[in-house]
């Protein structure tokens, strides 16, 4: 399962490049402001999650992170320089798959680390939405996490089906592909019929 | 004196989770945009300060801030949606004892994993005032810490009123239920009586 | 060469302190926020590069940090209060070596640690262009770092020199020195010219 997870991993990260990249692109940023966001939004989410639990920085050890971001983000300046249409409807879809996998990987580090399940749902949450926050808050845009079609809230409900899965003794190499599968759809239903979770009355 | 500290951590916690929450309402978030806000008022603080301390963090070994985080947030979206008044006057009182015993505690943390003094009084004021500042980052303010009443310069006077009476030959129990005291009354007289600490002359 | 690097570091913390305290000057801030952002300014970059590295925070260890970076706030201050005119131009070339400084400090601490290459390249960007981005997060602005005149190239280029240099053959006692000449000129350069690095036609 490891190598699958690596291969989906760079993935995550490539996805997250190119997201970063385009919001460059629509900041007008000039010079490395795009390396920088790219960077950031791939594997910013990661990173805070390896400090908080005390383990390796990922990207540090294995500089396929590094390699993945900068050529996904080359690539997108490539493809927006010949044209300046890009998929966007297809890089939601992959968002959507980046999201979940970031989520999965982050519950699985947590977890094989004896993290408590609350902790490892926190972690999953935080390695799939930190990323694109910090994304934001560079931009000085308010961040998508925070009033975006339930974002965060699809974390851990995909978390809290591992937790589910987990406790009905499942085998436990089951748990992550069932809360992928869960949160893909999720983040798939809420983009395709915009659920909101109105918790305040805001007449 | 470790269970009083906890318990009054808690509560630290929870008034930091309530804050974040009503910053949440007052900017019309909806879905998980208030839990993100809520927790990284709560615990970004002394997150930061284990991090750079290189301890494991304190909500990751103790799942008590976590659901207290999260209890405190529900809570406040219930009241809300009950009775949009909210005694922000009592919440202030509330959050002066918070950030006195967020300084305090981050002080006594640095000291006992041996840092020197200096290092300790910075502890203390990044654990009071850094869930506030990501806060107000996030949503995108200008951080009330950078010219609202004297709030670092409260965690450090009280910073240096633990070290004075440590240096004076106190008993080291003494201190920091001193530091508790001069933080909160400092910060309780510089929100009555609007104290500034204009260093521009700004004509 | 450690003690030249212990002065230099130092300098460059001071250069990066005044900047952020002149920051706080435009920002017209109050009370302490003028010392909050000059210190995220000065040691941000290299405490994020320790944290990444597992390493101990520098400005723990070593207390001459924050007393430095304090000092050339006051002194900053200080002359503010005399003359509202300020040296904005000796500023930019100081700012630059320190730069340039941050860039190889972060490198050769990297390099120590026995990060690859490539890491310890973007450790040093990291180093070196960190403090001003979260300067410029903190107060609102649209970060120096992702428009302006080639501040995150120029540490890349750096690094890419020293590690030419390495890969050479030459003594690795030379590099670093060189890497830091490679970054002020280019720096310099950038801002004499107004290099930019347009990566999107924006017509």
């Amino acid at each position: 399962m490891t190598d699958w997870f690596h291969w989906l991993n760079l993935a995550g990260v490539a996805v997250c490049a190119i997201s970063g990249t385009l919001m460059a692109y629509q900041k007008k940023m000039d010079g490395f402001g795009v390396v920088v966001l790219a960077s950031v939004t791939a594997i910013g989410g990661g990173t805070l999650r390896d400090i908080m639990l005390d383990l390796p920085v990922f990207w540090i050890k294995d500089t396929d992170y590094l390699y993945t971001t900068l050529g996904a983000a080359l690539l997108t300046i490539a493809w927006l320089r010949i044209s300046p249409r890009f998929p966007y409807h297809y890089l939601l879809v992959a968002d959507a798959f980046g999201l979940a996998l970031f989520n999965v990987v982050g519950m699985e580090k947590a977890l094989i680390n004896d993290a408590p399940m609350s902790v490892a749902i926190a972690m999953g949450t935080i390695t799939g939405v930190f990323g694109g926050l910090l994304r934001d808050v560079i931009c000085r845009e308010v961040p998508l996490v925070l009033n975006g079609e339930l974002y965060a809230i699809t974390c851990i409900t995909g978390g809290l089906s591992y937790a589910a899965l987990l406790y009905a003794g499942f085998d436990q190499h089951y748990c992550p592909w069932f809360a992928l599968l869960v949160t893909v759809l999720m983040r798939l239903a809420a983009m395709r019929w915009h659920w909101q979770l109105p918790v305040f009355k805001n007449e």
